[in-house]
């Protein structure tokens, strides 16, 4: 078995541009049919959802059948598959079994392996290592797909396509693009604003990260990423905690509720920080601030929560075709990756 | 994206008898020829599980792969996928999505979507709204399909089709048809005695409806359908709690328990009413009163408690024929349905 | 409907050697091409599941795939779809539906059914009547094949073609082979050790029991089994609790940890007995006194624990190699299944 080193699918932060841009293309075309390129005739993809999943599961269960290939669903329950991720440990407690098995037994099944495993919310210096991504990628001998750890970069993609649809061109350069976080009743993962914020700044937008307070800025790394794609891509990055100037002329807002990593595992004092902000809610008054701009969310949503009525049904909002856009966006992927076998 | 109303399929009585009646020729069809028109080729379907299922999942998903199409199964747990089904709602209670955006963002990855969803058995005036799938149907840009709420039309369609292979005929009239309620130890759903009603006033047959006591007649939105079903087939609709003269005579015996409406939600007073009347279990000696009568039931069914093995096993009982059926008629449904969208 | 005999795959001992060598023949040919002869085309398979599975599912369903089919996977719960097995019992406790029914009514659906169906390790009395299985296989009117009962006759195969596939030989007589108990905190299902004995005897091979004490020695039917096979294939049969003399030697070294038959149900006083016997983890010490020895195990497995390290990334384990073969074994047990209806 030859060791070359497998293209995975962990973070777009990792492929090229011009691969990012390849991708994103061939997406439009299998938008256009549906169809198009078998490119996974006879193939198959491991779906490994240590979280369940609606929408990520359709997406990919149906886009791996319109590219004539199979997907199979593995849900080892909620959190309830112990694995153990270290070498040399003696496996005398929960785990059952090692993931250089588990990866290395799927790989010989399958040409694929998605993995969605979401952070356990207790240390977050733990789960920002994404050990169970970066197992299977280890491990596998097939690529890796990522749909969702602690970064969501299908969701990015599919987002950006949403975005290139609405304005007519490939070239966001120049939109001004606010992620503003919004309330929820609880504090929910940073993946999505994780990977909103590195791909805005990767297309080379004019990026505000507007939240409540300095305790909501993203983990470094993320914000390192964009800092970088900023010197690349010749885009900006600000944080901002005032709504009024950071709506003001955007072009696009994209909202998302995330907990405050400091409060990480220690959840109770960052409450009244997350209810004192519920005015960070996605309104009309806040959208007609902006450049007639364009609205999106990862979904699901919280209506009049997280954005009013008004907005989610208003024709601005391009929530629906970014989700459907998923669908294209990871046969693209699917069918970039396939055929790598080490 | 252009308004024209969708045909769903959530309940028979919503489709002219022509059209039944060429769903039924399809299945019929299907079952001669199982690998017949491919009529789902690269084509999908969601299956919505809000209450679990093995038969309905089976034949649903054998059904779709059988046209060349693919099924998607959703499980969003027993009862535990909270949605909001109005609007306006400020959604900070438990539920985490709204069915606007389920609906619309499901209808852009399948062609289809199949919905079961039981009633909860507190209140029996929001039951009976069937609030899930209309809100299905509502925002669904696709045919929407009732797998069982509280009626079951696929179930209908596949007693039916046994009916008439048994008699070797089309046309059902002036059959005697006994829709009997058997004792269950548990109030169940009254889906499929609603269904039986209906579909047997439709066909034209002379139906009797026999329970324990006047409190076990059905929701009179499904009395009323049949009475205007009898009007317009030219059958006869009668209520009876006499189990000799309902049984003497008769052409189909069809068994089912469920619970008594005026209990809904306060169940302990019904049970011993339900309790005193064991004796409604389908026995050889009643089915010795029918008119040499057939037996069907639509699964699972208790053995010696709704009816005997005696009647189980005998030739005169179709219920695994009805069983099979299923199959057939979905694909029907599925093949009538398909290329609508909105 | 023909009561003609169906052949089914419940146990290996069932089939005559020469069906077996013809299984093993088509498996190798399917794992040279994988998409060779399309025997499932438009055909299904039930996988009916009462215990959870990983690797079980998924060579089963992208087998299915592979040739053409498909495979329904039914999860009726842990252990929680109770399911009458006698005939003429009042079925007023918990079970919803008898085995007769669902047998049949999944027979109309499907081509074949593949039943998972552990002992629920109360009383070994009963659990070795494997009625689940046995249920099935009387009832279904399409060929049933054990996905691990108290055997797991298609680890078997898949172990025997690693086998002949390390060995560069289908002739596997006269090399020893050791069948080692190891640890494990719990005390796990007999099936893989009952299966390895039982085909490793029917290959002609010399083979050791190697176990803690006498307690250990497995049920006398698959000791029969096994002493009636080095009777017809001319190997060697014996028990031995000494471990150095056990493994001199060896051509090859197959771990699994069950629990000891007369503690069942009752498995406190087990625990100071399987505590005592750590030792008898698979490690290089062990390993160096054998013949160059190939070693596996049916996985999962836990490092450290039943073999180290050192043994698992050893290019002497086959253990990824005999799950892989999981896949083409069961190809191949289905290709040679389909078409029979009875």
């Amino acid at each position: 078995m030859k060791q070359v080193p497998l293209q995975h699918f962990l973070n777009t932060q990792d492929w090229t541009r011009a691969e990012l841009d390849a991708v994103l293309a061939l997406a439009a075309q299998y938008k256009a049919q549906p169809l198009g390129p078998r490119a996974l005739e006879g193939k198959s993809i491991a779906l490994v959802f240590f979280n369940s999943s609606l929408r990520t599961r359709t997406s990919f269960e149906i886009g791996a059948f319109q590219l004539g290939g199979h997907a199979v669903v593995l849900q080892p329950g909620k959190d309830a598959w112990p694995i153990e991720f270290d070498l040399g440990t003696v496996m005398d407690g929960e785990a059952e079994e090692h993931i250089a098995e588990v990866a290395r037994v799927l790989s010989r099944y399958v040409d694929l392996i998605g993995v969605r495993a979401f952070p356990k919310f207790v240390d977050w210096s733990t789960d920002r290592e994404d050990r169970v991504l970066k197992g299977f990628a280890k491990y596998s001998s097939v690529p890796v797909i990522n749909m969702e750890t602690i970064t969501h970069p299908c969701q990015e993609l599919a987002h950006i396509l949403a975005l290139q649809e609405h304005f007519g061109t490939r070239d966001l350069r120049g939109k001004k693009y606010v992620l503003t976080w919004t309330y929820h009743p609880k504090p929910l993962n940073t993946a999505v604003a994780n990977s909103a914020l590195t791909i805005a700044t990767r297309m080379g937008m004019d990026v505000t990260l507007l939240c409540p307070t300095p305790e909501y800025v993203l983990d470094e790394r993320y914000m390192g990423w964009a800092e970088q794609n900023v010197a690349e891509s010749g885009g900006s990055l600000q944080v901002s905690h005032d709504i009024e100037s950071a709506y003001r002329g955007a072009d696009v807002v994209y909202a998302k509720s995330w907990g405050a990593l400091p409060y990480f595992g220690n959840w109770a004092p960052e409450k009244p920080i997350r209810d004192a902000h519920k005015h960070f809610i996605v309104d009309e008054a806040k959208m007609a601030l902006t450049n007639d701009g364009v609205f999106s969310h990862c979904l699901p949503l919280r209506r009049n929560v997280k954005a009013t009525d008004a907005v989610m049904d208003s024709p601005r909002c391009i929530a629906i075709d970014e989700a459907e856009n998923r669908l294209h966006v990871q046969k693209a992927v699917m069918a970039s990756l396939i055929g790598q076998r080490r």
